[in-house]
Order: structure tokens, then C-alpha cells, then sequence
């Protein structure tokens, strides 16, 4: 059907649903009117970010007026920030696995209640390179944790269940094929390897805490490129698993920094 | 010596410390000269909270001017928000350990190029209670994970280590001593627990998935509470780990929302 998959059986008995951290809610608001035309969710950790991309995109499809005053439709709220233009909405997530589980959480059921179709989801946010060009696009095609493995540990009360983590191959390709269309845009397909912490999880030598030798980092970092990873962030896990879940087809597409 | 420990051979031979996610630095910033006097830094997940705070203890200590336009210190990025009032620092962390840790890392390296002493660290932030009255501030003694177990497990490259979230003993007792002067204000000591994810982890029945029953989930609830937890959150155990580990008397001291 192309519906979003909420797999809750208490919440169509509820009586209202507030999407607390979007601020928004099925009673509050008319989400089906609000939003039932979404098919594309666009998914990044910074709000000001997300905010420019959703003007970029308000001109990309030619929609009237200059885009520079998009409303954030999450204003009564500074836990994240959304933004539509057309048939694409522009969310911010923060930083890391609990931050972008919480936001989506609410944008599943906010697509599940404004009874949205086929809708794709792209990760946008940045990453940092291994062993590739700086500024080179990783589309990816697993997303793994700290071990290279393609899964999540989610714990549900105390219990922790392991999900899968593969995102659409259909999509994968289709983007390297929109990407063979911009010359001068080093694009590939790779492993995104996901982790909990930006400086001792990702082998930084400087933060506050450091345990480990330069050589020891080296070593891991090149585990990791031989199981496959070209680029490390903190949200693809989760990120997948969850999209996986609930029907959406979903991508993590990501800008290496380093 | 009452300094801010870093735990980090590489960083004093570093010639530049930039606190990326701060938009701060050792190079472009006077960080000794901004922040040497620092002895209190709130943090909490909010931006807006946080600036609301700063302008909050700006007229409690009786500052010049209303303290209305206090100044984003971090406001060439908007990963967090940074205010001060006097020796007060208040800054946002975002939702979630991941967050709250690149913050922490980030603020304990400018501290340390401040050249600190004694400086007190206080979580501010909401969470959700435990059988006790909604309202109330609930004094951590102790963070515990989701297995009520008084440990943080930070994945260091790919190997596990586990940390102590012990809190400052003094502090607790002290900040429940300042709590006895305001009347109707229900204070108590007690564990707060630290969860990954705010929906499946914390029992919740109304998120994108719930696979547990209605029962389940107050079994849960009830072990957390004989447990000794009276608060459920997303950031102490980090938070305490961090904190402990690099010498800043730390407390995290929540008001429950629920």
C-alpha cells in the first residue's frame, strides 16, 4: 500500500497523540492536511542546516516566492527543526543515536497520521571520510556499528534486540545515477560505520580523554576500511533499522568532512 | 590543585585545540581571559532553557543591565548554546548521551586551557519520575544504566570500558540543604537512570514501535523503583562518568516532568 508501518497496536486506540518534541499532535493539528502529500523526508543534524537546505530546495523545484522565510513548523519548540518545500520536508535531528531515535519515533507516526504514500528518506548529514577524497559523497549500503557488523542493539526495557541495519539497494543505485550527472562530485558506495562517541569511538587524539596510541587508531581505522567503511558518523544504525521497520525506504547519503 | 584534569598525553603538544562543535578555540579565542573565572557551569538539553537560565541567575546575582540580550558565546554554530552570567556558565547539551559527551569532552579541554579551579558542574535538565510528585527535583546520587547498575560503558575504538557514574557525595548534600529553604518544593535524593532511547527504553506505549505490553512495562518500571531510581533520563551516566573521571564536582539534579 505504501503506507508507513507503525507497529504499535495501542496507538490507533489512543484518543490523541502529541508528537511532544515536534510539537505537534493528531488533536492540535491536521497532520493529513498538513502533510499527507510528503514523499521525501530529508534528515540532518543541524538545524540551521536543515533550514538552508529546505530553501535550497524551494528554488531546485521553482515553488513561488524567494524561500528565504520558510517558517519552521516545529517553532514552538527548539528540540528540533522542520521545514517543507513542496513534496519535501527538512528535519534537524542533533547529534547522535538517541537524539535522531526520538525525532523519528515522532516523524513515523506523524507520516503514519497524515496517511502519507511512498515515501524515501535520505540522510544528509556529514560524516568524516576514511581513506577517500575530502568532500567525496558516501551513499550507503550498510550501515555498521563499531564492530563492522550490520546491526543495531536497541535495548527495550532491559532486553536488547538486535536489528538489521541494511538500507534500499534500489535507492542506492538510483543515486549514484543522479550523481553521475554532476561532474566534479566524487561520489561511491560504501559502509557507514556508526558510533556512540565522536572522540574515544571514533579514535580522535583530541579530546578530553584518551587512551589509546596514534598506532593503536591507525589499526582500527584500517580494520574498519578493510571491512569496507569509507565514512564514520553517530545516526546510521538507528537510522536504518528504524526506517527498515516501519516501511520507509530509506538511504543515508553523507558528506565526509575529513 | 582544584584543576580540571584532561586525560590526554597529545593535547598539550598540540599547537592549536579547536572545540569544533563549541566554535571555540586556543588559537582564535582568549580562553583563559574568557572563562578563567568560571566556578559553575548548568547544563541542560535545551538552548532556549539554557539562555532562560543564564538570564535567570544574571538577576539573581545581581548583575548590571537586565541580562535580557545575553549573548550566545557559541553562536557561530548551532550544535549547542553558551551563556554566562558572572562565574555561571550555562550551556545546552541536546538530547542524549552521544551529545551531551562531544559537549562534555569539549567543555572540559576549555576549562582546562582556562585554567579553571574548583569548578562545580550541575545537570539541570527535565526527566521523568518515578513514583514520586510531579514537580519534584530529584538530587542524583547515583546514575545507573538500564540494568540499574551504577556503570557507564563507553566504547573506546572497538573496545568496551566500563566507568563508575558515582556523583559528588558533598554536593548532594549540600544542594539538598539549599533545597530545605525553599518551602514547597519537593526535593528528595534518589537514583536516576540513564536510557539510549526515550520511547522502547523507557517503556513507553505511544512511540513508532512498542512491543511490550502494558504489564511488562510496569514490571520494569516497578524493578527501577525497588531499585532505588526515582528519574528517568537520557544523559547522567555520561555525564557522571566524565565528569568523575576529569576531577569536576559533578551533580545532576532533574526536575521530573511526569
Amino acid at each position: 500500500s505504501g503506507l508507513v508501518h507503525v507497529k504499535n497496536p495501542y496507538l490507533d486506540s489512543m484518543e490523541e497523540d502529541v508528537l511532544y518534541h515536534l510539537d505537534l499532535g493528531t488533536k492540535t493539528h491536521n497532520l493529513p492536511a498538513m502533510f499527507g502529500d510528503i514523499k521525501f523526508v530529508c534528515v540532518g543534524g543541524s538545524p540551521n542546516r536543515m533550514r538552508a537546505f529546505a530553501q535550497f530546495m524551494h528554488k531546485e523545484l521553482g515553488l513561488a516566492g524567494d524561500g528565504e522565510d520558510l517558517a519552521d513548523i516545529c517553532a514552538g519548540t527548539d528540540r528540533y527543526a522542520m521545514y517543507r518545500a513542496g513534496p519535501v520536508l527538512s528535519i534537524s535531528h542533533g547529534m547522535g543515536i538517541p537524539s535522531i531515535s526520538i525525532m523519528l519515533h515522532e516523524l513515523i507516526k506523524l507520516l503514519h497520521h497524515a496517511k502519507c504514500r511512498d515515501v524515501t528518506i535520505i540522510r544528509i548529514g556529514t560524516s568524516g571520510g576514511l581513506g577517500i577524497e575530502a568532500g567525496s559523497v558516501v551513499i550507503t549500503d550498510m550501515a555498521v556499528d563499531s564492530s563492522f557488523k550490520p546491526r543495531f542493539e536497541q535495548v527495550v526495557l532491559d532486553d536488547v534486540v538486535v536489528r538489521s541495519t541494511e538500507l534500499d539497494t534500489d535507492l542506492t543505485e538510483e543515486l549514484l545515477a543522479c550523481s553521475k550527472e554532476i561532474p566534479d562530485f566524487p561520489t561511491l558506495i560504501g559502509h557507514t560505520m556508526c558510533t556512540y562517541d565522536f572522540y574515544e569511538g571514533q579514535g580522535r587524539l583530541d579530546g578530553a580523554l584518551c587512551s589509546f596510541s596514534s598506532e593503536k587508531k591507525l589499526e582500527y581505522l584500517k580494520r574498519a576500511y578493510d571491512a569496507g567503511v569509507r565514512n564514520i558518523e553517530m545516526e546510521s544504525t538507528a537510522f536504518a533499522a528504524l526506517c527498515g521497520l516501519c516501511g520507509l525506504k530509506g538511504e543515508s547519503s553523507l558528506t565526509p568532512a575529513l
